[in-house]
């Protein structure tokens, strides 16, 4: 008997002792942050607080007024770290502190995909590719979990806009759910098993995700095996009794009475199965009793460790995106004077808002970082540059200008500010401020040294890119990030993060530009597997900087690929080897990817797709070998059709590198796997019973319906041209013939074939 | 009483004597091409036959094998004449000889848009532009019905791919169906009231068009006052009862006695109320009626005169698209050498394959009417180039140089062959076969003075675009398309005519190139509205050559622009008006277009719409005012949330010019309307009380619900930066709560505010 089996045989005694108000009751929060305790059968409540990248838990009503907790880097820029062991770290510190302040859930993390650039929550996501976003989602559950804290993966499912995302209805079909959106869930559920999920406000095909049936109970327990409890969003409860005939265990914050009643009238009206009632209860009391067992009273975090740990985090997520004439990283011990340009230096942006807000133990910034590590002020000069709105004057630029010119070196401090990126609303461009633009082509004219750092949460235009020499994706990096950032540019710590999501060069270059958000209420996901890189490789359209990219202070060589088998069956897993080696003069990681590519897809595929990746740490002229294992669902899609993961036979291309559009190692292997035989109906075509193995037996004489008189055969009496019309006609009443549904055959017939005789030949070839 | 109520009149007087069989019988065709008749009551049948750009009235089951007729241009082709007088002569002359042929309905025009330009049937569809291929429909049918022959406007709606499309389910919002599907259907009905309308094969949003309430009755009758019959396309029936109660009044072919009993059963059971049978009858044989009373028995259609408007059309649809050096036109009594280089020279590519494949009457090709205009065949040397299919080979391109070589100018035939291009399937990609582009290359690269004309129903792309000095995009010009090209070649005729689509640089920057055709039976209009130039516009993406684009051997001058007001309400109209100056030395036509762009829009608009145009002619020198009238409709969208049409009010911006590229008059009108004030329900959000006249006095009330504990104003005691992160997640809840609907307070409120408070406030904003 598993541990959590224990939990629910408790808590199944226990429901069996409960009256149908305490049942309901407990599918309610009590206020905004705990659930329910039953004293009378000493059931006890647990707390919730929100907590991606750091504990919020709340003090008062003002959601600014929470307890002091480490800021760690938001998910945008641990992602980029592509580093699993160091984001399951970070998972142990959030609930290290959860446990210190007698919180038992952290309410994340959020690993929706990031469908367009432009979307208001990308910052607190991981990725615009599933399987990065589901490997790292995994790793931060067993971290927070490992601690005894549970967590709740959110927003199941398809909440991709924030735009009026409580009436939103996302549009789209199975193939582009199961493909793009549902995987980062299946993985975490499937590897790490997070105590709860948190379902989306939004409506997927019409059905809101809190009484969604198809998503809470189909594909979540059925499918997944998921144990825990689903908790909606805050506010996303539509109509409870459906939600809870669904599978929505818990409602959150409390409604009071409101939908206790609900819930207690639609029992007793007889449509809500009171068995199904006890079934949502005992899945979140099971947990409750987990919980409760795990925690840890008394408990103290180290908070100077975890600043600590969100510094080496967020070296690990800053990006290096260009370094022309190895500008940085800056000597340390040098005379070179250095402009710090822009307020973000000294007032940086360090985290989102909305819900993840939290109140930083610390905080750092990069201009008294960088003081630290060069050694003094004398060598650095400071202009702000803009305001905190990001506008800028004559006057500030300037003053810019002037310390750029007085400089060696001018580091210009550029991003988004607070106002352009929040939950609760989406970007409406790509493109920073005006007065942030100008900044750096102000200095940049002056100052042919000019390095960026930007302060961003998700993907931003870059229209100086080329009048600059170096640029750092310094991300919202949390409390640490001031350090971090000076370690970056100083070479402390060598560079290793990668592009989690595409950068486009222009706003309207990104998927789904055309009408983003969905308007009206209504998104159709009309782009359907193609969003992030798998968008810009089948326009076949250059990005500003691709997926998977990033640049180091060493090099990295890429040989030797070697797949286990020249062909497999898709019942086989194929292995797949091949050496990184550090070809430069300093210590760096390199995170490796491996993407698989369909020769000749039968459906509209991406020119390739993420299926491994990993995080390799190399001295200078080191060479590791890495090994991934790949296995039928890395080659399958989605079929609509017999709504199946299908693995169509022929050959794939194993790609491999160190970004998206630079996979110098490539090898294919061919896949056999079997044909599914369709069953056929009298809706099936004509062309489905001509390659049927059964089916084609029948075809001439379907076939031979329409065609029996169209069929002319050779005349010589006819004229080469008449030839040749001749037979374009026939080709195309062929196509007519192959496209026809069968039973539309019996029409065409003149009654020589009969609904009859359709049945006969479908008994005959089923 | 109007003509029609009198047909009507007297279908209604025998539809009262009809037995249910009667009738029953009526609503399915005998055999391929006629309707039943009724001997007992006089009712006579009629008879259709294909013809979009030529009769095609079948002698046998082979349907090559019809009576000769004069093939004209086909639909991609006229379109591109921008010309609604020459096509509506066209029309009559197709009437003429459907008159000839005791034909009473012609089955066209086809006027769906060209959604992707892989279309299969683009080449029989006018536009990607709902406006141009309405104008030129009601034209083409005022046409053809003004000589007392029938039409059927097709295909009737949403059918934009030919894949699997008797299956296929087009998926889009009301939005896009009534912006782009729609309009050419409505302009085409509301001016030119064809006898039939022919509905598509596919389903829209899950309902077969032939049994489409929403399309046939409510859109169809009721709001555009169609007063004709509808047909079903040939085989489109799916379940008959269902069609006739949602308004398709004749199936085709006949089905015999199948759907006969399926409607008698359908009206025995109750299920199809007998007078919704009466009616549908009545619409058909009041057609019926009016058709055999324009019969003109005996007529005889003059082919040789049809022959040459065939040639004028032809000439006034082949578009310069390039003429560098003003290679063209070539000097008619000179003594320079011309090679003739490509098959469809000689064998030309002049119509498309499926139902509209013309038996020519007459058919000229380029190669001889060149000799006979140039005067003599000792100045042109021929090389065929590749074979029917489009595969050359080393002998040929060695043949083809050699003829470049010995010539002063090279003119290579390139294009689509027949197997590329067809009824029944789309097109995998826009390029040319290879053997047509290595030809084109070729000869260029010996022969700089490199002419290229095209045959082609659809966009192609052009990889030697740069490399030849004059293009001719002569599309499938029909029968006379041979001496057209040699007229225009000769300047004979100077060239007038203009892409009425895009031509983009490659297949991938094509609208819908994602995912085109839609498979598995479902086509998701993700792209909405932007098809065509509204897509190259939106995503800001350079065409090969833009949608209105035409050279001339003259040029055209555009001035004076004037707005009758600048000002308007949305119930006026405004008056625009300019002028175009034929600024060059030989006389000529050009295509004048109005385009409307919102400045401000509050949805997802296109950067400009097509809204007006005329083809002008013009002798060199002369000058000419051309005047248009632009209504409300031309400067509206259609609201989602209140399914109408609807200004927004705001500045507009008049462009006019001669390419939707290429719009040098431009001028601001301001446009007022009223602003619609929505219906406040529980379902509301907060924001769209506090933005309601009646409702922003409740917004303090129901925003304070969740804000009033947030707000918590401004604290001395904070820091700034503290202070900075209050604001900032003040911001992110007063966001969180505008977008929360009105119900959702109530679980917020902790018992606060009720339903019945709810219910109060909504009653006082009514």
């Amino acid at each position: 008997m598993s541990q959590h089996s224990q939990y629910v045989a408790k808590a199944q005694t226990l429901v069996s002792q409960m009256t149908l108000e305490e049942k309901a009751r407990l599918l309610s929060g009590n206020g905004s942050w705990t659930t329910h305790q039953v004293e009378r059968l000493g059931i006890p409540s647990i707390f919730m607080a929100d907590g991606p990248h750091g504990l919020r838990k709340a003090l008062g009503p003002n959601t600014a007024d929470s307890v002091p907790a480490t800021c760690f880097p938001t998910a945008s820029a641990l992602a980029s770290s592509w580093n699993t062991e160091l984001i399951q770290q970070v998972g142990a510190a959030l609930a290290r502190e959860a446990q210190a302040n007698d919180v038992q859930l952290l309410l994340g993390p959020g690993i929706n995909m990031k469908r367009s650039p432009l979307g208001g929550r990308n910052f607190e996501y991981f990725s615009e590719d599933p399987l990065l976003a589901g490997q790292l989602s995994a790793a931060y559950i067993q971290g927070v979990q490992g601690e005894g804290v549970g967590t709740s993966l959110k927003h199941f499912a398809v909440n991709n806009q924030e735009f009026e995302r409580m009436v939103s209805d996302s549009i789209l079909d199975e193939r582009t759910m199961r493909e793009i959106y549902l995987p980062a869930f299946e993985i975490s559920i499937t590897q790490a098993q997070p105590w709860s999920v948190m379902c989306a406000y939004n409506k997927v095909n019409g059905v809101y995700a809190s009484e969604n049936p198809f998503l809470l109970e189909d594909i979540l327990r059925k499918e997944w095996g998921f144990e825990g409890f689903v908790v909606s969003d805050w506010g996303a409860v539509h109509d409870r009794a459906k939600g809870v005939q669904a599978g929505l265990n818990l409602e959150m914050p409390g409604s009071g009475e409101v939908n206790r009643k609900k819930i207690i009238e639609a029992v007793n009206a007889g449509e809500l199965p009171e068995k199904r009632l006890d079934e949502v209860v005992v899945s979140l009391l099971a947990v409750v009793f987990k919980a409760v067992e795990h925690r840890r009273t008394g408990f103290r975090a180290d908070l100077d460790q975890h600043h600590a740990l969100a510094r080496q985090v967020a070296g690990e997520s800053i990006i290096l995106l260009k370094n022309e004439d190895q500008l940085l990283p800056l000597e340390v011990g040098g005379k070179k004077k250095i402009a710090l340009i822009g307020a973000f230096a000294k007032e940086p942006r360090f985290q989102g808002a909305g819900s993840s807000q939290v109140n930083p133990a610390r905080l750092s910034n990069a201009h008294d970082e960088l003081v630290a590590l060069l050694g003094g002020s004398e060598r650095i000069g400071y202009a702000s540059g803009y305001d905190l709105e990001g506008v800028t004057s004559a006057q500030l630029l300037d003053e810019a200008r002037q310390q750029a010119k007085n400089a060696d070196v001018a580091i210009v401090f550029a991003g988004l500010p607070d106002s352009h990126e929040s939950e609760g609303f989406d970007r409406a461009t790509l493109d920073m401020p005006e007065g942030h633009n100008q900044l750096i082509e102000a200095v940049s004219q002056v100052q042919p040294n000019t390095v960026v750092v930007l302060m961003n949460g998700s993907a931003i235009t870059m229209p100086w890119v080329a009048k600059v020499k170096a640029i750092l994706e310094g991300w919202l990096t949390g409390q640490a990030g001031g350090g971090a950032i000076a370690d970056i540019l100083t070479g402390k710590v060598n560079p290793s993060a990668k592009l989690q999501e595409t950068f486009p060069v222009r706003t309207e270059d990104a998927p789904s530009a055309l009408e983003f958000p969905g308007l009206n209420q209504r998104a159709y996901y009309g782009e359907g597997v193609f969003i992030g890189y798998r968008y810009y490789d089948k326009k076949n359209l250059a990005p500003l900087f691709p997926f998977g990219f990033g640049l180091s202070y060493t090099t990295f060589a890429y040989s030797g690929l070697t797949l286990g088998a020249a062909s497999i069956r898709d019942t086989d897993s194929l292995t797949v080897q091949f050496k990184v080696k550090n070809t430069g003069k300093v210590a760096g990681k390199e995170a490796v990817q491996l993407y698989v590519r369909e020769d000749k897809p039968v459906v509209s595929r991406p020119e390739k797709e993420l299926k491994a990746f990993t995080k390799v740490a190399l001295q200078p002229g080191e060479e590791k070998t890495v090994s991934f294992t790949l296995k039928a669902r890395d080659f399958s899609y989605f079929d609509l059709g017999r709504r199946q993961w299908t693995v169509q036979p022929g050959r794939f291309d194993i790609l491999v590198g160190g970004s998206s559009r630079e996979l110098p190692l490539r090898q294919s292997v061919s896949v056999e796997a079997p044909v599914a035989v369709p069953v056929l109906t009298r809706e099936s075509l004509v062309k489905e019973f001509r390659d049927h193995p059964k089916g084609k037996e029948f075809y001439p004489r379907l076939a031979g319906i329409i065609m029996g008189g169209a069929a002319a055969g050779t005349d010589p009496k006819r004229t080469p041209q008449e030839e040749r019309a001749r037979k374009k006609a026939e080709m195309s009443t062929l196509v007519f013939v192959h496209d026809m549904p069968a039973y539309k055959l019996i029409n065409f017939s003149e009654g020589k074939f009969t609904e009859q005789m359709l049945n006969d030949i479908l008994a005959q070839v089923q």
